[in-house]
């Protein structure tokens, strides 16, 4: 999981760079080529994630013959994420 | 652009509290929701940024008879922006 | 799966008006949002075969100890997805 | 605007193509590829529109300095895309 946290704290870094590119009224374009980027890297963070977890709870709760509801739970949270 | 700016600090928050989530080793499908409400911030936050530029830039670029190539790069941007 | 049919011959037809819409020179906006309404309309079958492979043959492959390379291919299939 | 036809048609048979993968009961995996290759074809089409949109009514009521209505709409029409 570390490397999630490191990531993550690339996109805070990432998140204060916009910060300051706003306050200093840098080209509207520049700006939204970077938040895409931050973007990009959420995305990425949530699709770890959401690995993670159908390999562990998920998967444990289907060896276990109760994946109904954690399958539907997963399938929520991918719903919402790809909004 | 105040008010973009105190969003953006916000999302800061929150990719910070994700950290923390993360290292305290939180239920995914938690950790889950709260990136994909951090998506929604920055994409209310690009579209802000979006229509200003369409406002000012695009609109100024249209006017004096060479939107063309300003409309080009919107559009290019809109693409990456919905990747 | 037939209700999964049926909901493809209604995205067949919408996108047949949307042809239409094209010929008949409607009004741009107009045509955008049968677009958009389509696109929710296929991510919702998108997602409902997602929840049976998840339900089958990612279940079955897990139970058997062999879900990993089954959870790959699902989680490649949901980046592209969310593309 | 025949292109975006001849591009509708493409579609058009590619949801046929799926609605035969699910009734002879293929793999849900290259059913999901199928899917995801059509939205792609979609959000070209859709920004093939947004862009002549921006280049003939945006541009016009820009012109004679009725912008902000028809930037409103096209800023709702992009974030109900965008979802």
């Amino acid at each position: 999981m570390q490397k999630i946290v490191n990531r993550l704290k690339r996109i805070e870094g990432q998140v204060r760079g916009i910060q300051k590119m706003v306050e200093e009224d840098r080209y509207c374009v520049d700006i939204l080529v970077q938040i895409s980027a931050i973007q990009s890297a959420l995305k990425q963070v949530g699709f770890s994630i959401t690995e993670r977890h159908i390999n562990h709870c998920v998967s444990d709760a289907i060896k276990q013959g109760e994946g109904q509801e954690t399958i539907a739970e997963l399938m929520s949270v991918l719903k919402q994420f790809s909004k």
